[in-house]
């Protein structure tokens, strides 16, 4: 038996209650000779506790401040678990993200891991101890502060520290089953992918699957790190989620469409009456990237050849549209546009599947599916492996059921639908 | 203008107002000219939350674990300060106690100081920040691990860093507005001490004075770092404790007596019917030593000629009572004795001055004032500078009363007795 990383998000640790659970679950880890290292989330609400204090005393909180307050959190459920393990007879240590060697930059609120050195770490195992780190956090490799990974960052602590320490898997305990085909309080018939390639959980993760976040999926994929998650409450196996196929006792369907993601977190602006001319739009775009902001489709229309003006269209995180927008503004007279537009009730539905590369016509049956269902669609970017329309938000619900049901994806349907016909 | 710590503990940062308000109090001291290093505790009640959550995991929380877990709650305090002094327009920096360079050795909870490095600190005050320490914690020499330094140890760690960076003064801001001749609650006219010795200052505190604890007044005295206890609510001047007597600008009378204290927090525990042979109270405390139980006052009887047998009487905390009492139980059969008493309902009242030692009849005009007031003693204890008796508990108040009345010491009276007599 090997050693294995698992993690609990705030949720599974939110009171005495759920350390207990989650302490007992890591002792059976260990009881099964695994060698076990902890990831663990703050409890419940406590971040946003803390935030809230911040923002009492400081209405824009500095960042390495910030940071220091935030990981209190972690420190805490950390500590707590550990002992709660004590309690059952089993020796236990935490680490902070310092101490177990999570080395980053020192961009402050959403550090990058540059290198993990998790000499502690490995002492603690070697002595027979369970290790509990905190998740989220590190320090930097410059200044020595306490740096905090941004969203998802205990996730990626946890593949980190799996690849570090070469890890046999990356258990990743949440309060879901698994990856489901699409989002189960949308779509009841969704199913639990029992594995997933990492290529195609990354884009359901860009596409608005909250389960894992595009960065550790990434970090494992590099890595060659094998994620399992699953739920810390109900103890059944969930989704594999790694580079190759496994063999042997994980049940691997041979689907061509992994699932169908969803967004609503983003909106859409448009920049109207840009001047048809080269370097227009890289000037908006290297205004847009100064502002630190994080676009995701662009559609330029076609320029009518009359005014030899032209639209740009593009999605972005609606957090992020107000600063967007002032970013624009700022530098209105330098490029030269008419106006912009900004539409916040715009939603975007995905299908992901590494099957498409080589079954011609997903787009079309896609595309079928949705105008079936009443859908409009206002822009379409694909990828290899993924299709993404943005349509009304109203519509959302409705056209994510309609494709999950076209490729042949609900639980009582039959299985995947066999392509044979013209290119998509 | 030179360097000052200033301490602030739990009850000053209590909640954001607090912050806030404590924040501007060291934005005065920066723009007076000084740098500024200030030790903070966790806010209000945050460390008794801890606790209590530890013991909904665990019964008995691990050491090194409960460390880890409480030093969250000077995490929270010390990032947020230094958000709401930035918010003023100041630079300002927090610490962990490890990040200030607070080493100790490796006992949990009540770790002991064995070294202070701020080299980090001076940098940050070299480029003109204030800095924020946090109390109460370091980090062990030995392990690298996270320690907490037990009771009064903000006060402690204040005075380290002072020592360590040459402080001009270490400022410890409380709820009170200093020192006073006897608790202000029970004497009415107890009056505040403008300043006070260290040696006496060290007695008050052993005797039960709770403004400064005896291990910070003993850290200062070895270092020779002023004190000055002030109230963080009005900004008045308070009490100077330092080894010589200030001149100039602070008023200092020249009392006999420094004050009265009083302690109700201990218990008195008799050994009955111990053969009175040599080796027998060595064997006693032995037995309690080894339990690592501290006791004060300690009492032998005079041994009954006839059966050989004695009592010793000894006081305690009464948290360490029932250690004491199952420490001695498991020693019965090789020791000796007959029985034990144990009686909590205890008092202790002591009289402190350096005066005594030049001024004979003190312990005299000590007892009558007592007798006159109708309280019995139990036990005497003395040493050069103090005198201390256990009374009944009830009886406390009246006594510590009756006694700062008899020494002159109410704020309505003439200057201090004086003394001719005979020695006391």
């Amino acid at each position: 038996m090997g050693l294995v990383v698992q993690k609990y998000g705030g949720s599974s640790v939110a009171d005495a209650e759920g350390i207990k659970r989650v302490a007992k679950r890591i002792v059976d880890a260990k009881k099964n000779g695994h060698q076990v290292v902890v990831v663990v989330s703050a409890m419940g609400d406590t971040t946003d506790e803390l935030i809230d204090l911040a923002e009492q005393v400081s209405p824009m909180p500095a960042g390495r401040e910030f940071d220091m307050l935030l990981t209190a959190g972690e420190r805490i459920s950390m500590a707590l678990l550990a002992m709660a393990i004590k309690n059952l007879g089993h020796e236990a240590q935490s680490f902070t993200g310092s101490q177990a060697g999570v080395i980053t930059d020192s961009v402050h609120n959403k550090a990058r891991i540059i290198d993990v050195t998790p000499g502690r770490i490995r002492t603690a195992l070697d002595e027979g101890n369970i290790a509990i780190v905190a998740g989220f956090q590190g320090v930097s490799a410059d200044s020595k502060d306490i740096t905090t990974l941004g969203r998802g960052g205990s996730d990626t602590t946890a593949v980190a520290l799996a690849a570090a320490l070469d890890a046999e898997v990356c258990e990743i305990y949440t309060d879901v089953d698994g990856v489901f085909t699409a989002d189960p309080r949308v779509v009841k018939k969704a199913r639990k992918i029992d594995w997933i390639s990492s290529e195609d959980m990354l884009e359901l993760a860009a596409s608005g699957s909250k389960v894992l976040l595009h960065r550790c999926v990434e970090y494992a994929r590099r890595y060659n790190i094998p994620i399992h998650v699953r739920s810390s409450f109900s103890g059944l196996p969930g989704t594999w989620v790694s580079n190759e196929k496994p063999n042997g006792d994980v049940q691997v369907e041979h689907a061509i469409i992994s699932g169908v993601a969803h967004d609503v977190s983003e909106a859409k602006i448009t920049v109207v009456g840009v001047p048809d001319k080269p370097g227009e739009a890289a000037a908006i775009f290297r205004a847009i990237a100064d502002a630190e902001i994080n676009i995701d489709m662009i559609v330029q229309n076609v320029s009518a050849a009359a005014t030899a003006l032209t639209d740009i269209s593009f999605t972005l995180p609606k957090t992020e549209g107000h600063k967007a927008i002032e970013a624009l503004e700022r530098t209105k007279g330098s490029i030269g546009f008419d106006s912009l537009r900004y539409d916040d009730q715009i939603g975007k539905i995905s299908l992901v599947g590494a099957g498409m590369k080589t079954n011609p016509g997903v787009t079309a049956d896609f595309f079928k599916a949705l105008s079936d269902a009443g859908v409009n669609i206002e822009l379409i970017s694909t990828s290899e492996i993924r299709i993404s329309v943005v349509t009304r938000q109203d519509d959302v619900n409705e056209a994510v059921r309609a494709v999950h049901t076209a490729f042949g994806l609900d639980s009582d349907s039959d299985e995947a639908v066999v392509y044979g016909g013209t290119g998509r």
